[in-house]
């Protein structure tokens, strides 16, 4: 019997390939020559300080079908938290706990699946256990919508979210063009600081639909009279024209085009609502012509049922990279994409070191953005297409999507699975 | 050869079922004996007045994967409009253009797919017809995913929009079970004055997702002190509510909750904007907890890709009807679907007299809704859940759904198939 243990926390934003993540490691445990059992913290690090921890191996080791479903089944099977643990020099409590839990259940090894705030934790714990000399390795598993993690190419998520992205525009479009009126339909797409969830959507134009017509990142300052002259023209000869735009789009001082006031989270991130609804007043007052705004909702990020089969596939070897990483003596690293091919597509699992990744974020590059700002440029789009690519066989039962049973998250529940 | 040909149309909003109709239409003209051609007035009935007509027979008949792929394309192939016919008492200039453009195509049938004011046309395209003593018959088809049309049991388009529905919260609780901190979830769904779709995503609870934990339809009137009430009575056992609340919500005096001011289109319909949005505020100032609105966007009534196979079949089937009845003489009526039996679900095809069905709407029976008028009841349930069942087989292609080519209704794109 294998003697040593490791543990698995997701934490950030919700996104479709998250558990597939958590699937790759639990699998990858299953097939490691070192580790015995894979725990989950429950509610990211919070399940390690509130001793809220189940027994994954027990769960799902043995059982394809519900490894499957698991792959398949959206948001954090072991929840979430947005909690930031303070620096260690200031305060090492919490860190002090959390390596005696560590102790407690022989774990020596502790994949944390996140973004980029995850990331942080992940340098933060790597540094205590350096400081303590601590074997037990820290490892890394991407995740965002957002696509905005260095030294990945890409990250896992991101390829569902631009799939449901790219299928809802295409989608809009037809609901669109049905009428023989003109028109601007506004479409605000998730993304704070990074446009590629927004640039994504430009994989829906095909031979008979150029929509998205315009593109707004928040990587090119916003400028309104630009925005109404190029809607202005674009009616000139297009019925129905359908604009993508970030949530994050800013104007050249930097304030958010919002028709809402913002408030801050635990990061520091303004809390954002309106930039679409704010782009759709402008119209009304400078143009005269029927406008709609559509804030496209939590889907783009939790839609399973559209997920990409590229996406939820690497995000599984990922989870399967990591452990053996770990086996390897690997540490204070996040498991990385390498892109070695764009036709035919090919992919390496590589890792980078934690202190390179944390904190700090990944734009759109400008060489990927048309001068006037509006749009992107046929090398994103050949960056963007391999990711989309696949379906993944979702089972149904009475007309609806099979999940995982998420019971232990939500209290008044099942009762949880405790140590 | 057959010697007289058929015409149809589509009107109203969009949903994932009305080119299923279409195709009906055309598989069943195909088989006819009697009908030739059948033509497609482009944007409803102003295709005929505007002279905007397309061949559909030469472009669709003995291509099986033309129309397999038009029975999944989503919102209308043939365009859409929301022109209402003057009464032929005030002003008949529309009606002699309409039956003379008839007359010149040779078109003794003309099938008309859409909602309530659509059945509206319908009954007044029979009325004068009858009043010019015109042999040509006139056949409503419905689809609506409001379900309110009346001597049908349920209408196509419904039961796709009603899958999506129950997806969309089954993912929308994953995506809202991951955070360890109280919130409640808002959710807007479309329904002026019906609230079946509403009502649909009670079929998202499933044994570990109680999630809508309330649902508020325009069926009853909606109490503010009732709903605050309700909802901190739940926070008390359940982390994360998730409410349900149709758009057309309104007060005892019947004023709609809403954030916004209401204006009115052609057929006297509010506009609304924003009561998830207004409960959303509602609680911010009552409740100290997270809350968060979502307001299901235009998806809801075009993502094919989610259709419900049940509901595409039986539009399909429903096209087909259509142009048997006509065959056989009825006119002035609209196909309809009547249940036969619940387990195992069956229907027959049947039609109802078009004067018993236009400008009537059907609401959801208050037998159905619980007595503090926040659920549903076991017997709506047992009505909805036939209606979602199935799974459509989309084709993807470089990682996005197959749909036909809509080049035809946008102006700038592939030139007109004119007469």
């Amino acid at each position: 019997m294998k003697q040593i243990n490791c543990m698995v926390a997701q934490s950030g934003g919700p996104t479709a390939a998250i558990n597939a993540s958590l699937a790759g490691v639990i699998s990858g445990v299953t097939k490691s020559q070192k580790y015995n059992t894979v725990y989950g913290s429950i509610n990211g690090v919070l399940g390690l300080l509130h001793d809220h921890i189940i027994n994954l191996t027990e769960k799902f080791a043995g059982n394809e079908k519900m490894l499957e479903t698991l792959k398949y089944t959206p948001a954090m099977y072991l929840g979430s938290c947005r909690y930031k643990l303070p620096d260690f020099l200031d305060d090492d409590s919490a860190y002090i706990f959390i390596f005696q839990k560590f102790e407690a259940l022989n774990i020596k090894a502790f994949f944390y699946i996140g973004g980029n705030d995850s990331m942080d934790t992940v340098l933060k714990l790597s540094n205590y256990a350096k400081k303590i000399g601590s074997d037990v390795r820290i490892i890394g598993i991407p995740k965002t919508i957002d696509n905005d993690l260095m030294m990945t190419d890409h990250t896992p998520g991101f390829g569902s979210a631009a799939k449901y992205i790219a299928s809802s525009i295409l989608e809009i479009a037809h609901d669109t063009f049905i009428y023989a009126v003109k028109s601007v339909t506004i479409v605000e797409i998730m993304g704070r600081d990074a446009g590629w969830l927004t640039a994504a959507s430009a994989l829906a134009r095909n031979e008979y639909s150029a929509a998205p017509h315009l593109i707004y990142l928040p990587e090119v300052a916003f400028d309104k009279d630009a925005f109404l002259s190029d809607v202005k023209r674009l009616l000139e000869t297009t019925d129905n024209v359908i604009i993508a735009i970030s949530e994050g789009i800013h104007d050249a001082d930097g304030n958010y085009i919002s028709a809402s006031t913002s408030s801050t989270d635990t990061f520091g991130h303004s809390q954002l609502s309106g930039a679409g609804k704010c782009l759709e007043y402008m119209i009304k007052e400078n143009i005269n012509v029927k406008v709609r705004s559509i804030e496209v909702n939590v889907l783009q990020r939790c839609a399973a049922h559209l997920a990409s089969k590229t996406d939820l596939d690497e995000s599984f070897l990922l989870g399967e990279k990591a452990v053996l990483l770990a086996e390897e003596g690997i540490t204070a690293s996040m498991v990385t994409l390498s892109r070695t091919g764009d036709n035919p597509y090919t992919v390496s699992y590589d890792y980078a070191r934690i202190d390179e990744i944390a904190n700090e974020a990944k734009s759109v590059p400008l060489a990927w953005i048309n001068e006037k700002g509006n749009d992107i440029k046929e090398p994103l789009l050949t960056y963007l297409r391999p990711l989309i690519q696949g379906e993944v066989p979702v089972s149904f039962e009475n007309g609806l999507p099979v999940y995982m049973n998420v019971s232990h998250l939500a209290k008044g529940n099942a009762p949880m699975n405790q140590l």
